[in-house]
């Protein structure tokens, strides 16, 4: 415990500002860069916890909002909470409910007390304060919490970013203030949608508030991935050396890439899961999407350079026949083969960082993975 | 293959007509009394290959009418046939398709010649003879080929019975003649309905043409389970005592266990995946159906004898949270719980013939899972 909540960097990047680092959290050390599984509703999809630990996932990420709704964080803490309700020992984020109450309920009312809203399982209305959000995720007992922000959509004008991020700023305080688990961080995140000079008043707010670690937040909205990748750039720039950085929401292995070398430590997204559950994988040849006719008799693995449990032993011709059939073995195996790219991505960079080549690895998932809109959609969609 | 569809008995029940057995197929020997897992259209529904290993079963059971309408066994055979495709090295059963034409199509012409029906897919109008069910099994390649039958309903009359019997009877003659794998072991079934009399008959007649095994084919179709059980004896005093013996379609883990004290042999059932699937459980307690609200908060394991991955790791009140939030790793979890549950229980029953304490295992599994008509119906309508 007396190291909780330390960040140390192990390797820098002579190069870029990217940095292999070790956050010691309550139920064990993460070692970043790192990609957190998302495991929304207590459970990454398809997935169970013993497939994410064969898998090496050292941290995921879950939902205060959605387990508030349901089974809610009372239940979950009389059995002992989440950790041992969801059958997983090592670290969870939960991210505090700002961005699902912008994104999925119906009625949203955001005042400087709080976010009145209508559940999206059955029209409930509820109320949730920036106290209510710390709460439920004390109740939970994740390791890293996040304070409970005031989302805006892309495009927005000047003036409602400058409101929301003042209103985010306010209630960043209240979190900090309320938050008292001393086995729990809690990150703040960093507002101001695409206005530069927002951010970085933001940013410089918040750095001198002293969290134990900073979340890039209200971007992979639907801006332009080229504006995105700006503001990371101005954000890491101010945020300090030595916190935990987080970029919420992103993105593509290329994504993913250029903000490691922007100096991004951690990340979440639900592209892996997502594609997956649709039939598409990410591969060491680029985006390969089952529901191709062109695959109906293909004898070869999604991927000829992984040797996931999918790739050892099934070709894209019987995946796709899963596919096309409605069986949920097809799901499951090629969110099991994109989660396991994603977690061995980070490997990649992680090891790339060390040895000097990250410039090649940011190279070629941009050769790989070239952005398409509709992907930025989803990701920002199913968030 | 020189020991190809030998079947050896190695130990037999004082008791009972109990016995356990070894059949020698081209792709391993399985131990029996044995249950085949349901893999339709050439998985079963949520789990791997690798999980199927994990949970030991030696066989599993496809359908020749499901995967000659989606993939095709053309496609199938140019891959390699079914065991490549699939990736399963362990024996296969496959059923011929006149259940599923029965149970499935719209339109059901039956002739002397074959069956005409539609596909339950797209309406598309198809006819199938034995000879090309007995070609679709030869391409998929499997262990097992079961003769292609005509299927009555229950309740039917006399005369039906025993009209289809007798067309039965002349297309298992005509898929003897047609069929030409010698890697390939074909099983007649037995029919007549209800009627004594014309299952004697029926039986007498297939044992004369000397097949390697024998299904008994018509039952659990929601007839009485008394009733099932007077015909099933009936037939194991006809059956050759060397040659294995298939219930198809039964059963609960009570039925089984009966079966098995009346010298069957081997199993299929949908009922450990289809139950598993809406959150029903096979449990050394008896049944429990994670969607009753007492479960909501309740801390302990499905089952508190079972060391399975479900039974390790989570709580009733986690995998019912999981069914209520419509994730599939409830299914998932649950019906690797219960094809543990019922693999174990055919351990059990080998182990009690070879000790003789079958008659205790018959009585526990009839006081844990006394008949529910719901099931018999489920049964019948998920073949």
């Amino acid at each position: 415990m007396s190291n909780l909540g330390v960040f140390r960097i192990m390797v820098t990047d002579k190069n870029s500002k990217a940095r292999v680092g070790q956050l010691h959290l309550a139920h064990g050390v993460v070692t970043t860069p790192v990609f957190m599984p998302i495991a929304t509703q207590g459970t990454v999809k398809m997935m169970t916890c013993d497939d994410l630990e064969t898998l090496g996932a050292t941290i995921i990420l879950a939902n205060a909002y959605h387990l508030h709704l349901r089974p809610g964080e009372k239940l979950i803490e009389r059995l002992g909470g989440l950790h041992k309700f969801m059958g997983w020992q090592r670290p969870i984020l939960t991210d505090s409910g700002g961005f699902q109450v912008f994104s999925l309920s119906t009625l949203r009312e955001v005042s400087d007390e709080g976010v009145r809203f209508r559940s999206h399982h059955d029209g409930t209305e509820k109320f949730l304060r920036p106290e209510d959000s710390i709460q439920i995720q004390e109740a939970l007992g994740s390791d890293i919490a996040m304070c409970f922000d005031d989302v805006v959509p892309y495009p927005c004008t000047y003036e409602q970013a400058k409101l929301s991020m003042k209103r985010s700023l306010v209630w960043a305080e209240r979190c900090m203030r309320f938050h008292s688990r001393d086995d729990q961080l809690l990150f703040a995140i960093t507002h101001g949608s695409v206005y530069a000079d927002l951010r970085k008043e933001n940013t410089i707010q918040l750095v001198d508030m002293d969290f134990p670690g900073y979340a890039i937040g209200g971007l992979s909205v639907g801006e332009p991935k080229e504006v995105m990748f700006e503001l990371v750039e101005l954000s890491t720039e101010i945020l300090p050396e030595g916190k935990p950085r987080y970029l919420m929401g992103v993105g593509t292995p290329a994504d993913i890439a250029r903000a490691v070398a922007l100096g991004v430590d951690m990340f979440d997204c639900v592209l892996p899961t997502r594609l997956g559950r649709t039939g598409t994988a990410f591969t060491s040849v680029g985006k390969v999407n089952l529901r191709h006719a062109k695959y109906a008799d293909d004898p070869s693995p999604l991927d000829p350079n992984c040797d996931c449990l999918t790739c050892r032993r099934y070709t894209k011709a019987y995946l796709r026949h899963l596919f096309k059939s409605g069986e949920a073995t097809g799901p499951r195996l090629v969110t099991w083969h994109n989660l396991n790219f994603y977690l061995r991505l980070m490997e990649k960079l992680r090891e790339a960082i060390a040895s000097g080549t990250l410039r090649g690895v940011v190279r070629e998932m941009m050769r790989l993975f070239p952005d398409e809109v509709e992907e930025q959609n989803e990701s920002f969609l199913a968030r």
